[in-house]
This record gives C-alpha cells, structure tokens and sequence, in this order.
C-alpha cells in the first residue's frame, strides 16, 4: 500500500473510483507558485517560533528554489497517489530538504493553506484582468475619437429613439467596465488578508505569529476566526460575481456590434481579421469574436452559480465540497481574459462604413416636442400633438420636416418657422447639449475625461 | 379608445394580453415614495431653467403633498390603464395641479425616472437590511457570551476535528456578515448616483443643470453619458449579488443550528417560539426557522441569476426587460429582511443544553501531535506516529489518553508523561492561543471586538 | 394563546418573526381546490377502512360543499394564525361538520397532503399551459400561411445566409413548441402519482387502502416509499425545467420577431395593439411584448435554478425548506401563461410589411457552389471558387449575378450560361427542395402536416 | 497566409485572439468517432444521390479507417489551425482521399454536422450514464438488503420522527433514481433524430434523400425544419436538466450518507477505502465521496444554467454563441458517471455500525395517536392529547412509555393496558403496514420489487 503523508490511522488504500473523483492535482497546479510563496512565508513563521533552525530554513528555501526550477522546466515529478499541488509540493520538499521539510507542515493545515493559496491567486488574476479591462476600454476611446462625427440613431426597444453620435453610443459601454474596476478593486481589498494560522479549523497550540506571514506575502491583515479563514470562500464568490456582471457587460456590448456591423444597421465594418467563414456559404463573414463572448457570459453566470450552490447549506468549518472552488473560478477568470482580448482585437479593427445612415423614423420628435416646450407649450400638450402629427406623417409615409408648417400648425398651434431647424438631425444632436449627453462638445469632453481617467488608472503591468 | 399619456401617435387600444403583461403597478406602486421625491427634484431642475415658474412649482410641491395623503391614506387612485407607478403619479398631478402638471414631464422620460426611483429605492433597503444584520450579529455575540465555557467539538467535513470553545463557532458566523456589511456598503455607494436628465437615452435639449436635482435628493454625483444612464441595472445586481451571498451565509448558519439543536449533538436548545408542530406528529418541534432560511437562500440565488439573465445580450439602451429588474428585487430585500428577523429571533432564543457534551473520538490527536513537534519531532512524522496510535486506540475502542505511557512510546518515542496533560480538552482548548484560535482569552477578546465593532457601525435607525 | 392545531406539546406561542416567515396562506389558498379534493378522496379511504362512519362521510361532503361555496364567494375566514390552506380548511371542516371532521387527518400529514395537493395543481396548470401553446403555433401557421411568398434572407450569425421564405422561419419556431407540449406531457405522467397515505414520512399504523384515494383523484398509482412520497419534488423540477425551455424558446421567438419588425429589417409589421409608447418620444411604438417575454425568461430560469438549490443536499425526508416548492411554481407557471397569451396575441396582429426586402449580400453564394458540384467540381474546390468570386463582386460593390460569364469563368472553369437561373434568389429557395428544406412545396406541405398535427393534438378544453 | 478551408473570400487571418477564443479542437475532439460516423453516412447519402461514385465512397472510406487508426494511436495530426474536429477530420480525408475527399462537404455545412455528431454524443453518453444509475441503485438494494433488521429514527426537520427499518429510508433513494433513469430515456428519444441536410440553416439545393443517413446511423427519424436543425439544442438543456435532478438526488443522498455514518448518528461505518485524511489531523477519515458529490451538484447546476443563458434571446438559426453548448455538456456528464462511481464504491462499502441506536425522544407519540383513533377517538383531539403527554414526559425527562396508565389516562381516557404494545418500537414498525410503509414485510417486498426492476432494466452493457 503506498503511504499517503496523511495515512498514519489508514489500513485500506482509497477506493478508485474515490481516488479519481478525489484529485485535484489537474487543475490545483496551476497554483504552485502561490503555494510556494505561501510555505516560505510559513517557514518565516515557524523559525520565528524556533520550530525552524536558521539551518532548516535555509534548507527549505533552496529545496523551493530547486522545485521551482523543475516545474518552470516542466520537469516536476507530479503524482495524483498525491492528489494535490500542496502534498505534491510538500513530499518534494521532503525528498530535496529531509527532516527540515518534515517539519514543514507544523502549525498548518490543507484548509489554511489552500485558502491562503486560492486568495494569492485571486489577488493576481484580478490584477490581470483590470488591466485587460483596461485595454478594452483605451480601444473603445479609440473608436470614439474615430467616430465622433458618425451620426446614428440611439435605439430603445431596438427601435429608433433619437439622433446622437456613433462616439456616444461607444462611450456608454465604457462606464460599465469602470464599474468593474471599481468592484474588482473592492472584491482585491476584501482577498487580501492572510487565514494562514488558523490550522485545519481550530488554530494550533504552536505560539505562532500570523502577521509574520501576513507581511512577507504583502498581505493587509489576518482572519479573525480560525473557524471562518478555513470555511469562508465570499472573496471566490464576490470575484465571481463582478466577473459575471463584466460578461454581461461585454454581452451586452457584442450585441449592439453584431447589430451595427449587420448588412441591416450597417455603421461599421469588421476587419477579416475578427471574423470567420463558413464550411458551406462562401460569402460569409461572421462576428465570431461576438458571438462567442456573448455565448461565453453562460458560463461565467453557470461558475458564480455553482459556487454558491456549494456554499449552500454547508455546516462549518471545512467540508471537501470546497474543492468545487477552484475549477469554476480558473475558468471564469481564463474566458473573462480570452473574452476581454477578443473584444479589443475586434473593437480596434473595426472601420466606419462609407454610405449615410438613414435617419428617418421620426427620429426628430422628441426634438419637436422640446422644441414646443421652449415655446410655452406644456410637455405632456406637446407630446400629443407631436404624436398625432406624427401619425399624419406615417400615413402619407414621409417624415416631420416633409409636412408644411400649416400642417404642422393644425396640431401644434404654437409652431413657428424656426421648427425646422429643431427637426434637423444634426441641429438636434448638437442641442443636446447637457451634461451625459450627446452634442458633439459633450461627446469631446466625455472623451478628455475618459482618457485621463485611464491615464491614471493605468495597471502597473500586464 | 381611453387614451394614454403617450397615446398621440397610436389609433389602437392596447390588446389585452399585452396589457395584462405589461402592468407593472401592481408592484412598481412600492416606489411611490421614491417617484414623488424625484418629482420634486426634477421640479427644481425645471424651476432653475425657467421651464416652470414659482406658481407652478408650488402648484406641484402641493399636489405631490395631496397624492401622498392620498396614498397614505388608501385613497389613492391607482389605475391600471396608466400602466405603472409613473404615470399614475403624473395623471393625478396634472388632474391636481392642472397645467402645472402637464409640464412635469419636460427633460424627462420614464427610462431615467425609473432608473432614479430604483436606485432610492436599493439605498433605502440597503439601510434597512444592514441594521438587520447588525442585530442579528449581535445576537450572535450575545450568543458567543453565553456560551464561552461550553466545550464542543470543531467539525470538519462534519467528523470531529479538535475540541474549541462554542463561543467560537458562534463567532465564526459573524464574520462574513461583516463582510457582507462591507459589500452591501460598497453597492450602495455605486447606486447614489442620479440618472435624471438622461431622457429617454440622449439626453435633453432643454438645458438642464443635472447636478440641482441629483444634490437635493442628497446623491453622490450624476451618470456621465445618458444611453449608459437608462440601460445600466448593475446595482440591482450588485446588490442581489451581495444579498446571495449573505443568504448563503444565513443557510450555513441555519445548517449548523439545526445540527447544533438536533438530539444527536444536543449543544443547545431552541425555545418553542422558534419550532413549530407536526399536523401528524405529536411530539414535533422542529426548527423551522432555520430550515425556512436555508431554503429561502435558493430564491435569492436564483433573483441574482435571473436579473443577469435579463441583461445577457440585451443591446442599448433602455429595453423592456429591463422592467424585470423589480420584482425579483423587491423580492429578495423581502426575503433578506424576514430571514435577518427570523435568524435573530430564534438565536436570541438559544439556551445551551444541559447535559455533557462527548468529545471523544480522537478530537486530541493533533494536540498529541503538536505536543510531540513541540519535543522537536519534526511534524509529517508526529502526524504519522500518533496515526498509528489513534488506529490502536479504536481497535480497542478507547482514547487515546488511555493508553499508557509506554504504548504511547512503542509508536512515538519522544513522548514524555506530560504528555497526558495536553491531551486533555480542556487544556488542549486554551493552548490554542494564536490570533484567531479557540483559547478562551482569545475569544473572549474577539468578543470585546466585535461588540466595539457593534458599537463603532450601528446603524443610525431601523 | 392561540392553540394551534398542532400545539399540544407547546408551552409558548410561535415567534412574530418566524410566524411572519413561515405563513403560506397567503400563496397557498391557491391550492384550495385541490386541497378540497384530496380530502373527498381521504374521507373514503377512511370510510373504507371503517374509520369514518356513512354518516361521517357525508357530514364531511356537505362541510366541503359549504367551504367552497364560501370560497367562491369570497366569504371563506382565511386566518394567517391557521399558517397553510391545509390547517385553514381543516379547522373549518371541524366547526362545521364537528367531530367528523376531527378525524379526517387520521393517517395523514401535511406532508404527503401537500405533496398531492402541489401534484394535482401540477397537473391542471400543465393542461393550461399545454392549450396556449397549441394555441401559439396555431397563430404561428397561420403567420406562416401568411407568408409563404415573402422571400427573406435567412440568417445565421446575424448574418444573410440564404434565400429562405418567411413562412419557413416562422415554422421553425413552431417544432420547439412540439418539442415542448412532449416534455409537458412526460412531466405530466410522472406527476399523476398519489402520495397520500405515506403520512409524516413513514406511511401509518391504520390499515389503509391508499389506491382507492389515487383511484378517486384519476391518478396513475401510487408512490412506493412513503419517505420518498413527503421528500420528492422531482415533479416541480421537472416542469420547471421545461417551462424554463419554453421561455427560452420564447425569448429566441421574440428575438426573431424584433429584429424582423424593426426599420432595419422591415419584414413584418407589429399592429399598434402589440406595441406601447414612450412618456418623452411621441412617435415610438415599441414591441414591448416581445421584450417583455424576452426579459421574462429570466425569472423562470431564475425560479428552477431555486428549486435545485433548495433541495441541494437536503437530507430526507420532509424539510421546511421544501415549502419553498410553490411561490416560484406558481410564478413560473403565471409568467409563461402569461407570455404565451402575449405572443398569440402578437404573432395574430402581424402583417407583412410591404415595399420589397434586401436580397443582396451574396446570398446567393451556396447556390452558385452547389450547382458547380451538379456540375461535378468537388464541393470543397468550388466553395473557393465562389469565395474567390465574392471577393471580387463586393470589391466591386456589385452581386454575383452582376459579373460577366468571362468574369465567373476565370475564378470558376465549369461555370455554363445557366449559372444565372441558379443564382436567382426566387429559383434558389424552389430549389432547396429537401426534406426541411424551404421550397415552396416543402414549406406548403410543413403547413399541412402541422395543421394536421395541431388538431389531432387539440387539447380538450382551455 | 495559411489558408482556411472557408477562407475564399478572406484576405487576411484571423486575429490571435479571436483565433484563441475561437478554436475548439481542445474539446471536440472529443466527438471524433461520432463526426466519422456522420461523415460516413453523409456519404452513403451522397452516393445515392450520384454525387459521389462508387470509387469515390471507397476511398472515403478507407480514409476514414486510417484515420480511426491514426487517432486510436494517437498519431492523428490534430491542428489548431483548423479550429475543429470536424475540418480537422475533412482536411485529413482530403489529404488521404483526395478529390473524393474534396466532395465530401457538398449538401452539408458545419452547422448540421455538429448538430448531428453531438445529438451522437449524448445518444451514447446517456447510454453510460443510465448502466452507473442502475449500478448503483443495485448498491443500494444491497445495502437496504444488509440493514433490514436495524430500526432507527426516521428524520423530519432533522427532528426524530418515526421509527423505521433503516433500509426502508435506503429504498428511499431508489425511487429517484428510478425517475431519473426514465427522464434520461426520455431524452434518448427526443434526441434520436438526425438533422443532417439542413445544411447551414436552409437545406440544400441538391436532390439527398435525408432518411439514408438516419438510418444508416440508427436515429427515429429526421428534423422537419431545416432552421430549427441548426438552431436547436433543446437535446442539451433537456439531457443537462436530467442530469443537475439526478446530482440533486445524489446531494440528498450524501448528506443522509454523511449524518448516518457520523459519530452523533452512528447507524453506518464507511471502509477506509471511502475515506480521506487530514494533512494536520491524525485521527480523521472524512467522508469525501459524499462531499465532493455533493459538492458537484452545483457545477452540474451551473452548466444547465450557462446553456439557458447562452440561447436566451438567441435568434435563430445558427450562431457562433452555440458552440458554448459542448464543454459544460462533456464536464456534466463526465462529473455524473465519476460521481455515480463513486457513490457506488462508497455504498459497497458500509456496515452497519454496532451499537445501539437511540430510539428515544417521543419517536412513538404518532403511533400513541394512532393506537387512540383505533379506539374511536378523532385524530385531532388524540394529537392533542398525546401532544400533553409528551409535554409531561419531556418535564420529567422521560419516554412516554415510562408513564404509568394513570397518567396516562389523565390526558388520554380511552388508553386501554393494551396501549404499553402499541408504544414498542419494534412492533410500531411493524404495525406501518401499509403499501410504501416501513413494516418488515413491506420492506422485503419492496427489496424484491426493485430487484426484479433492476433485472427487467439492465443495460446491455456498460
């Protein structure tokens, strides 16, 4: 029977069926060099209680010099006999440091330590995925700065609304992904303390210092509860959950470019480059880079789900279930990097499509009824009235300005002349001239003001 | 045809299952408060463009006045011809304050009144919802002050772990509710925002200063681009977000209590306020209030995913389905309100039961361990050795402390005759005396935190 | 203190917390009915076993022929203290049939009482809900009849793909609704089980014949473990789940449908009855039904991902939890009645919209390859062939059609002169004369066979 | 530029990201031998219709045999840059086959090619899953088997209920299983139809008779509507609902496993095999299998959930979102058979605990009640006074059975001496003598029928 490290009370090997359900060293590798910041901040810990030698110490810091060596040179010896990277690690660790690596472990726990592992690797990841957002939102400035002289209709309920600038439309979808950052930052702040300490559950009888560790990691604190550092996994779900809320974003987005690259919409071009073709229809072109981030937000909504399923009404402290944490969260933080790459190669290529865009539809009514408004007319007077002449309009099928100012004036007695002007398109977008709006030197400032945000917020490094 | 208030343009009455679905002022009706406060602040807006005159300002402050006596007094005429709460509220200004009334609606839309009514509706019951958990974290610590000299087992993955302090469970569920307190603190910053003056999605061309009304309703700032404005429902996800995750937080807590309450662990008693009977069973009292909360964690989680679901894919800016962001909404502050009440109502009740406590089952072995590490045998092979003699102690059916000293050292060499003190609970509890472990002057100084805590963030009001 | 009618062993009254927490009267009188009928059917199972006299019986009957008639009158006295219909209606039937009624709950419990109570409300909303979706594809073929001569692109990708009639995209949302009246029906089959007789859990000390309760209600037969007949809610999950299938087809539906009665697509025309205003654009008529049934898919997604959250690792038998099976069943069950009146309602008032659709963009493109390969050029060389021939027509800005045979030849060798019959878009649709295809007569004869399916599937009555 | 098999009409490649998020020979590779199996009946069809000749069929034949070997061997030449299985399989037909391999692709498009290879996939999938759920339900009849002569309390709220064989509440977990098996079967059926010949959404311009590849494939039949073919994947949602029930039950089921084979329960051991121990705890075996099943539950949750969302809105027919139907589909049914093993494993692997089981706590008040109706008394005032009964009792910390017949009948006068019988356990199982009860008899009879169920049923093979 081969010894597992934890066997000493075993006299039975794991079933197999167990042993497979039971591994995790397939996916929890990718956490080794957390693991391994993680066990030389421990050893920090442990030589301050003198349970380490300055000798065993040492001893142990090369040994993890020399195991991050062989697994950068894909030259690890992983085993699943020992089911996960922090056995894995561990068992190396004793066969390169001897007796100095069998003391490794005292004072820590499997539960503390892949908390501690699983919160290093959200601090990074989240860091990897601000500055991506980053990117994507510096490449939809971009766009703007490229269309802000594009006038198009704004659409609710897919219908047209009113006339505003291509570059504004753009612009709306970066203040989402401001948002994120604000809540990926929150979600990073509330990751960053340290369980490590807090043993399987309960704490150790070893007078360990856990700020020592805390410290050597950059950390902000330690846990309060050894019960709840073991048992807590809100820092997975809350990341989760802004990175549902990004993919929904980037949904929502890739839909108004699947809607405005349309052969129907027709506002901008897609580059070759972002799209791919079909084994039957030679002519096709597709918005691949879209439809796949939008069918992608499935996923991600499915893990932050799954997790919280989990949690759901599991007793304290540690229960295995918590293992479930570590697949869904790799795969929501890798799609939501894939996903925010792809919008940034797409959204960079794309190109204004030469041709007018038609503005009809009476896009201009709602410019119509202001218009009354400023003359005196009460708002909800001068919405009927536009309404009826608008109605006039639809039967003989041509737009506002196509009726006489007689005609106009048999519904809205208070028309002057000057309504033509309020009824022309690009009148209109410069008269919407309020702070969020879209006349084009509100469009140019909104612009200024998001490139300097992204100036100062820029993300040290990729 | 009984004519809408936007109905100008239309020559056909709504169709009747169209508007069986489309009423929304069977619940949109709860933010009366919020619409009549965003009235009054866009009234002030209109006021300072000079879109109203003094008069007519004071004909709308009196009428919003009467509607809500009105209200107040069940003598408010809601119609369902006028859809929702919006139009309702306007039809009845126009019907008190006349042409006043009629000029309410100039710079505004019902896609950026909406938005504002739900975003002062999220800060109210963010309030509320936070001062219950206040409460119910500080039944909890009244809990964990009654309960520091109960010695219980920890549990991990439901076995017994290692002997600790019932106060310290009890702690342990205060924690993530303060987590939850930040996160519900970090949504509501996100929400006090104003989106009025966004329009219908473009903004206005009357020229409006935004900031008037976003200041008297005491909000942090205004939206910056006005599609972004109407289209944006993520603080209602982030905040069911945060309430998921605090309902997965109430169903680990039911879990434990309903164990913890069981005749098969018997650590405390509930009170019969908080069971209820079997229609069948005479001799029922079950803990219904724990079991009702858990249970109520899957609505919550599923309103989450149902607002996300909503989103995907949705194009800009406002769409229809976006109307779904209210119900599943109000449902889930609801639902957060009733578990907090019911959750601290049934802890307050919480007497310990008499009657020891078993704490058999190896719960000292790790104890032994450390003792054994504390003698300078390096862990991984104190792990193994006390294995080995917790495997000899249940083939006999005993403790490990009733071997003797010379069984002990046929498989652990090291150990010494004190070694029976550390195996003793008692002892073995305050030894674990590490900054977020389980030895009573530990808890007992968690307990003076978290009641500082308690004190430092009481929430002004209920 | 109120006694309730389970309070024999209790000393105090029911918390105002959990009271508030736990009382389902106000969602589940709605089971009225079926909790009327399950008791008919009991008080035979007890007559038979001699537990009821003849004259209990019938004293039993007339008590129930009053409470309903009390009901329907709006006079029944509701009490919340009574908590669940269950206890309401019982308390009644004692004051008014006296100590008949007291022993009509021998041998049962609330638990398999609701269980079959929820099944028998199961069956009859799957029965109305099975009837409005008849009743859409109905409306649905009869769009399809409508415009069989409309010649549209088809799309995938959002994207034009091929020439395709209208009424054969129409069609294709008619076989999910197939596929969905089959899965009700399992749902329905699995559903028709009697509980009745398992008790609290563990069936009853009474000898009771439980086939003659399953026998009266028109069941299919009983459960076989009375712990599984309180635990199992398979029958809520199961429709729920197929309800949440039905809105996603839905939502695909009126995704379909917007695109294709906006000005981008121009393909149908919505009546105004089908649309809705806006408070601030007089003239928007948006598609609001579509939308909302879009939008509504999501709290049916979000109602079954509740259900499987709450029985997650629920252990048996019956738990509080499960009484969270019937505020999202009912809603769910509303919700898509609800949406399939609107979409009937809708898919009827479409017209075709006149003035002639795009069929440009290459959509012709398959066709070209396709006769290259009747012309014996393997398919996978004359899909390049065309491609290449695309890009030279869209360079040039120009159709296929558009170039010169010389022009075709030089990409493609074993182009003829016929080449130009194969690329009209009218010959290409008649040409795609395939099982499923969308020629004219394949279209025609999927009408027929629908119309044949439809009404040999009518359902009986709504 | 490396050419792609679609690429006629491209003049540049695909971007890197786009190309990273796009690729999916990762995973549906997965599909190769159901993509072969189509390609090979896509032939036959071919050839009928003189579209390949006799040589041609031949030589894609062999093709195809190599290729089998190549994969079997692991020396098939997968490349990233053909994106998928299905033009990594065609690219390698034409290299091996040559200009008949060239003609494979005519009357088919990826779209129905994939529609049918995973409608293949879960056809065998199912298949797998189906003989571990029979596979394990034969461990529980096993087990219910080994346990017929143990009584222990039957569970309500956790709370005590009723006292029943332990095997009847392990028959308890059949029935579902059972339910699932059927729902799965359902499934088979509804996906059973083969899509091919739609071609990318239309149909195809060329004569194929689409029945031959139905048959030569084994499926019920053909899709009607060449739209619906692509665009549908209720098979995936339907097979994915069936799946998150059955890891709903199999939750269940673990944490009934988990509670039975605790120290505070105690009625089962589990087999070291079944079991894992802790890194820093000696003594402890934890019971993984049923927590990691557990836990498993809510990926399969979220897999359903991520496919909803992915066609929410979608509109037909084919679209790039759809690939995202494949990974959580493989990881949910991977994660069922690993989890239905392991679930197998475990339960092969329990004993029954020696020792006593706690049979205390008023466990037998129902059947006191019981025992009163047979003496004419109406059940609702013999709950009652049992109800007082056990007030008493519990007082003076008692069974009921320890009250003399005076006491007794001081609250109860109709207790007969008789009543001491009707208060033993062991008879009091005895006497549930009703169909689905707890008798002895019942028990066995329902051993036997599942027996002969599971005989009736077995899978061909595994």
């Amino acid at each position: 029977m081969s010894r597992k490290l934890w066997g000493g009370a075993f006299r039975e090997e794991t079933g197999k069926a167990l042993a497979k359900l039971s591994v995790s060293i397939g996916f929890d590798r990718r956490l080794h060099r957390e693991d391994i910041a993680g066990t030389r901040a421990h050893a920090r810990t442990l030589r301050a209680a003198r349970l380490l030698s300055a000798g065993d110490l040492r001893k142990i810091d090369r040994a993890l010099d020399v195991i991050e060596k062989e697994i950068a040179a894909g030259k690890f010896p992983w085993r699943e006999a020992d089911e996960d990277v922090h056995l894995n690690l561990e068992r190396r660790l004793i066969e390169i440091a001897g007796v100095a690596g069998e003391r490794i472990h005292a004072g820590r726990s499997r539960n503390d330590q892949v908390a501690l592992d699983l919160r290093l690797h959200v601090l990074g990841s989240i860091g990897d995925v601000d500055s991506r957002v980053h990117a994507l939102a510096a490449a939809l400035v971009g766009l703007a700065s490229r269309t802000t002289d594009v006038i198009v209709p704004a659409y609710t309920h897919l219908r047209r609304a009113q006339p505003i600038l291509l570059a504004h439309a753009v612009l709306a979808h970066v203040e989402p992904l401001r948002r994120d950052r604000e809540r990926l930052a929150d979600a990073r702040r509330r990751t960053a303390i340290s369980p490590l300490g807090s043993g399987a559950c309960a704490g150790t009888t070893l007078r360990l210092d856990r700020t020592i560790a805390a410290r050597a990691l950059g950390l902000r604190g330690i846990t309060l509860n050894s019960l709840d550092a073991v048992a807590d996994r809100d820092f997975v779900v809350e990341t989760e959950a802004a990175l549902a809320l990004l993919m929904a974003h980037l949904s929502r987005l890739s839909e108004d470019l699947v809607l405005w690259t349309s052969d129907e919409f027709a506002f901008l071009q897609l580059s070759d480059r972002s799209t791919t073709g079909s084994s039957m229809m030679p002519q096709k072109k597709n918005p691949d880079a879209f439809e796949l981030v939008r069918g992608k937000s499935g996923r991600v909504f499915g893990h932050l789900l799954a997790m919280l399923t989990v949690l759901k009404g599991l007793p304290l402290a540690y229960n295995r279930d918590l293992q479930e944490d570590k697949e869904g969260l790799f795969d929501a933080l890798d799609t939501v990097r894939l996903a925010l790459d792809a919008m940034r190669e797409a959204v960079e290529g794309l190109r204004v499509r030469s041709g007018p865009v038609d503005l009809g539809g009476g896009l201009n009514a709602t410019d119509f009824a202001e218009y009354l408004v400023r003359r005196g007319v009460p708002f909800r007077r001068a919405h009927r009235q536009v309404g009826e002449l608008v109605a006039v309009a639809r039967k003989r099928g041509v737009e506002l300005q196509s009726l006489t100012l007689a005609e106009l004036r048999a519904a809205a007695p208070r028309v002057g002349p000057d309504v033509f002007r309020a009824l022309d398109p690009v009148r209109a977008v410069a008269a919407r001239d309020v702070a969020g709006g879209t006349a084009p030197r509100r469009v140019r400032s909104a612009i200024r003001e998001v490139q300097r945000y992204l100036k100062r917020t820029r993300p040290k490094r990729r």
